[in-house]
């Protein structure tokens, strides 16, 4: 017991300082490490398969979807960037510039990419010509950088890893069904995979990707009640495509711009994951995305090893058996109270505990990570009892973060009241916004929230302005953001 | 049959001018495109799915044989390369450096990752303390620039597409069984997936990794007679933990240094693909790398078109029940002719072809593209027949490619020999060496090929060195290489 206190002690406590509980849960979980380039970290094993878990989530969706992924390349000639005025306004204080090669100076100066309309755009004219090549439907799995000021792991990090989803069309009726579809498959994503409720909605104009139409986004609450941006897609009319001059023959034989559309999901979305299920003992991983999701471990004196060791070999074979990701602890050299630490610690959503005495009553000890639940199963039902509870325990998540994001979100008639909630009560405040671009700014000047987006349902629609008064335009949500 | 020669017309064949060939089949097969930035290319949607394919067969390997994958940074500060004397003399020439951000000089240069061994051997350092954190086995899947002067799409190319190995042990013993682990792990996928040939070998010391104690690789014979190295794996001894001080604890209580690895596999591996078993048709793919297997194709007058279609579509769920990767084009708007050549251009090793007729006598007719024989079978036994067909083109495609290299494989008594050998025949030659840098820069100048490599087991030995007559240190392979 001695060892447990201490080892809980290594943590700081949420609330006493989240950013440091943060830091200490990706740091002990072995998540991550701080790379000696600026801003920039290692996603160690641990941080990197859960990002191969989403990947292989998202990939599969994607795919379902009719898209295909390719790749583009990494760096972007100056002149790119300056075809389109927002874009290049917008990405410019945050590129490094690749400026010579060996001994020589380039003649043309390379963006490394912070995202890929531009070179994409460029290639997309090249490839499309007639209605007949369209829609295109392609997704790139990469690596992008953007040199911001305030970095955090996986957060907001210099480089990091995303997909970005590129796509041109006929229409702008297609191109805007294919943004709100983007957005759906991140929320059900999200939702079911992660057990992370979001709010969809659309960005307000200072808040949209630079060169878009019009920015939609899926938001989550933290458990510092702060917002991130989870996923975003974008409908970008024909913006890139005037830009690159990405033309096609209509059936009506007349030569158009097609309408384009991107949208992505970043590493940072670890981050999300870690700060909703997170507690003071570590992770919590929702089940559907656990690397492992059981971790057996034999308890019980020496002399009954010999007896309790074939019977949890037993129970691993029955979990695999019926495709449960599971994983056994047999080592010596580590107690069974530094095992149960650990693997809490790291967020392994079910823990199996087998000794002698559970064999005599032909019985193995479930302990639940959400609810720290302790319970028994009859050995022989261990495998369908923790299917059940895995499922169990992702809709409990899900459930809870819902409850606790609900917990934190009220409206606010006005600005002193929408600074109570984000500053005190730490939430999201729902507020009327005349659609001025002013009274916005003034709120994040006050309050330091930001809108988080129009939600397409918001729980009611408010009628006055949070900062002027005025008849509002729009319902919206403020939130101190990640 | 217009149509047909037409098309076959429009891939220059092989006989006439191999590059022309490479060059037009992979662009009608839709597999890359030129980027707008020096040396570099697109992957489309078809090339990269090939990627995709090998990275999934690789990353299986690797995980069975207890690796783990990792992310590192992209940029790695100019001050790392200079703490590894020959690798950095290495690289420079090649290696693009950021040298701004926004509007700001850096410190310090950052280069693009031409291959990680610097920045992950600074990550070692600092994660490895005792022997119980050996080894460490991790591979990552990363993009890396190395500008080099000519370029050839997938084979050589400013920005390319890899998985680097690093691995770290506590003794040489280990570090070098780790490097034959691994390159034995890349012959047995490319032989047996690819089915590619290969000859397993040791680097000669001008050819080896900037670094490396020893480079092994594996070699392969293209349909031009050269040789494409397909896969290395260095053994890197104490160099680069000398360098970052990568040092452990050992049971003997002593401190020392790790022993490391790397190894890697690039999409180069495409052209190899490609040039081993494309032919005048165009591509060919072995049936377990290729992403369809099967195309059908439902032929007949429009007036059978009701009877035919569904019979089709039961034929492909049979193939798909069988876990045939199996597709079906229905278009109207294409004839039969078309199809056929057009999925033979892109390798589909299966054909079937469904109409009328075959279903008046109950069968299908099965084309190879491997061998271009026509086959029929019982519809209901098309998947089995299918299934063993694919096998055996897996199996021919590989003996041939074994037949082609033999033939074009000899040994080279003296220099002559060795250019008719590489020039006039097209082939391998097999050479004794004395082992004297300045005989094997003989042998480039005057035949223009290159030590391949020291082959483990060479098909004969040879005595004397092939220039300079004294008694022969090692038989070397020597080919004209990409």
């Amino acid at each position: 017991m001695a060892q447990e206190k201490e080892f809980v002690r290594a943590i700081t406590p949420q609330s006493e300082d989240f950013s440091r509980w943060y830091i200490d849960t990706i740091t002990k979980a072995d998540l991550m490490d701080y790379a000696p380039v600026r801003g920039c970290i290692v996603f160690k094993p641990d941080g990197y398969e859960l990002w191969e878990a989403i990947q292989h989530e998202l990939d599969r969706r994607f795919k379902e979807t009719g898209h295909r992924n390719a790749y583009f390349p990494l760096f972007i000639p100056e002149s790119f960037f300056e075809k389109e005025k927002e874009h290049v306004e917008g990405f410019n204080p945050e590129l490094p510039w690749v400026t010579e090669v060996g001994g020589e100076k380039l003649e043309e100066r390379l963006a490394v990419r912070p995202t890929s309309e531009t070179v994409i755009g460029y290639m997309y004219s090249q490839w499309i010509q007639s209605y007949r090549d369209l829609p295109v439907l392609i997704n790139q799995w990469a690596n992008v950088v953007r040199w911001e000021k305030r970095t955090l792991p996986f957060l907001r990090t210099s480089e990091f890893l995303w997909q970005e989803g590129h796509t041109a069309h006929a229409t702008k009726e297609e191109a805007v069904e294919e943004t709100m579809k983007m957005l759906d498959v991140y929320t059900e994503f999200v939702e079911s995979v992660l057990s992370i409720p979001v709010i969809k909605g659309q960005k307000t104009p200072s808040e949209k990707f630079p060169g878009a139409v019009a920015t939609y986004s899926i938001e989550a609450m933290m458990k510092d009640g702060r917002a991130l941006q989870a996923g975003t897609s974008h409908y970008l009319g024909e913006n890139f495509a005037e830009s690159f001059n990405i033309q096609f023959l209509d059936k009506d034989n007349e030569r158009k711009y097609v309408h384009t559309t991107s949208w992505g999901m970043s590493t940072r979305i670890l981050g999300a994951l870690i700060m909703v299920h997170g507690d003071d003992r570590g992770l919590q991983l929702p089940p559907k995305i656990a690397p492992i999701q059981v971790m057996v471990i034999p308890i019980g004196p020496q002399k009954t090893r010999d007896r309790v060791l074939p019977a949890a070999q037993d129970l691993v074979s029955a979990l695999r058996n019926a495709n449960i990701r599971v994983k056994m602890d047999d080592r010596e050299d580590y107690s069974p109270g530094w095992k149960f630490n650990e693997y809490e610690m790291r967020g392994i959503p079910v823990r199996l505990e087998l000794g002698p005495r559970d064999l005599d009553a032909e019985q193995v000890t479930i302990v639940r990570r959400d609810t720290g639940e302790k319970l028994t199963a009859p050995i022989d039902l261990a495998a369908k009892k923790v299917a059940e509870l895995l499922n169990e325990i992702q809709q409990n998540m899900y459930d809870r973060a819902v409850a606790f994001k609900n917990d934190r979100s009220r409206s606010a008639n006005n600005i002193e009241e929408l600074e109570t909630i984000v500053r005190t009560e730490h939430g999201f405040a729902l507020a009327g916004w005349c659609g001025d671009d002013a009274c916005e700014a003034k709120v994040k000047e006050v309050t330091g929230a930001t809108s988080r987006n129009i939600p397409f349902s918001p729980p009611e629609h408010m009628d006055t302005c949070v900062n002027c008064g005025k008849p509002a335009k729009h319902t919206v949500w403020f939130a101190r953001a990640y």
